[in-house]
């Protein structure tokens, strides 16, 4: 799966994810008021709301990129009619011809571990049936149970030709309480960066492992340790933009060949129609236009420094 | 919710919960007939035969425990249906009267792992209404990204009456290669035993902590060496039975007052009909007799040894 990433990354020219994480608070009330005349105020009208707010981003950025990133948290919260908008929303981008990379930081060991990776980017069997269910191409890990935990999800992407991102660096301020804690004269980040690329060893495409990690762009220099630590790691940068990584620290994170790395914003592009720079150009009805717009800049800020 | 807890542990003399970790190997064939029958092997019918079953075990254990543990990756596995099961089942097992621990494990930063806590032990708010999603009265979390992802849950169990479970020293062989890391001259699980004696503080009920803590069965001495740094922090204590903890190991996770642990089975309880010293007295009719004898087995040689 990290080749037909590498190969939309250079169709569209843009090493972007869109992060479709959407707060209620972000959706424009035309959307939200529709919803919730037909569901009232409920997770049904939330969940309906959502749908209807990202189908609207991806119509109008679909062309521009290679893939979405949706936080299943943001679903999550609306329970069972949250989780199917997730599905749905998969589902959506796949028939528009993007990559989902589910960022779900989803864990445990052995079976259980297995369990979340067949639903999530495997297929789960029911007797003599099989199902893909929530059928992304790539999700997040968490590694703190050690290599049980990320074993599971690295078989499933071996039998389904898909990839994982395992946490590494993560781009919050208290990352560093566990993360950089130094030990046998190395901070942990790095201890769990030469574990990925140990377990990406024999499963790649195009120099490119299915095993690729985490790390913030807020943390630039670590992010250039970590790129010649995982050569061969496709490494997904969250924290540019809203949370302050900017495209200058981006350029570490990159290999030579100007790949290696996927950069997300999230609240930056689908919410750019409320922020300074786009909101005198875009009521809530061009909420997606504004999107096209961030989206366009966003590529354009990254292409002038790698 | 700690002193709740507390308070069903004296009750029930059962410092202990059930796993109801339902994998389709172990759910007996007349269940799954009848499920398959109504559904086909779809995850409806999949998800319909796991309600089945937890139903069975949970009115013939209810009386015998606090509480139970739901592994929600074996509901996620079956999709939307199974998560709408694992929602019935918190619903289920609170109307028999049980606390339900949901063994979630997530975690994110900020906004984002506060989506996730109100999902699932708070409230969700819509418009001018506010939603219990899936309800449960506590919930694991996993603490890779420090802080940030972990005071978002512990405010929502401040306003809520919750609490949680923090992983600690997970029961599972690979553990130490991350939480066993020497830093500072301690282990990684001793410091984040003290984050977990530090986020509880403030927030105690009968002298116990809503901020526990996840240490596995399998690691006893480093139960007792946990138990002195949190003295203020639950221990759910998953490991005993099927993964190998014995009772004898589990002394040194309690305190002097006989407190301080939950010991939780899955497999060894509601698998019982399937193993040895059971599947001689019991058929699959009678798995949720078996898992009662089981229950009551575990319970006495916990006790016997506390």
């Amino acid at each position: 799966m990290i080749g037909n990433l590498i190969k939309k990354i250079k169709e569209t020219k843009a090493p972007i994810c869109v992060g479709l994480d959407p707060s209620l608070k972000f959706i424009p009330d035309f959307i939200k008021r529709e919803a919730f005349e037909k569901y009232g105020e409920t997770p049904e009208g939330a969940a309906e709301a959502i749908l209807t707010f990202n189908k609207g981003i991806v119509d109008r950025v679909h062309d521009l990129i290679p893939a979405v990133k949706p936080q299943i948290a943001m679903y999550e919260q609306f329970g069972i009619p949250g989780l199917r908008t997730f599905k749905d929303t998969v589902d959506y981008c796949h028939e528009k011809g993007l990559l989902v990379i589910g960022d779900i930081k989803r864990n445990d060991i052995g079976n259980t571990s297995a369990s979340y990776a067949e639903a999530h980017i495997g297929k789960v069997k029911i007797g003599g049936n099989s199902f893909s269910l929530f059928n992304e191409d790539f999700c997040t890990v968490n590694p703190y149970l050690g290599s049980d935990g990320v074993k599971p999800f690295i078989d499933v992407c071996r039998e389904n030709d898909r990839g994982i991102f395992v946490l590494v660096k993560t781009s919050n301020k208290s990352s560093g309480e566990l993360q950089d804690r130094i030990s046998d004269g190395k901070p942990l980040y790095e201890i769990m960066a030469e574990y990925v690329e140990e377990w990406g060893r024999g499963l790649t495409e195009d120099g490119y492992s299915e095993v690729g990690a985490v790390v913030g762009a807020t943390y630039p220099e670590m992010g250039r340790a970590l790129r010649k630590l995982m050569p061969h790691a496709f490494i997904l940068v969250p924290g540019y933009g809203a949370q302050g990584g900017k495209a200058e620290d981006l350029k570490g994170f990159f290999n030579s060949d100007s790949l290696g790395a996927i950069v997300n914003s999230s609240r930056g592009i689908i919410a750019a129609y409320t922020m300074d720079g786009y909101k005198d150009n875009y009521d809530e009805k061009g909420y997606a236009e504004a999107a096209r717009e961030a989206v366009i800049r966003m590529r354009d800020d990254i292409n002038g420094c790698i």
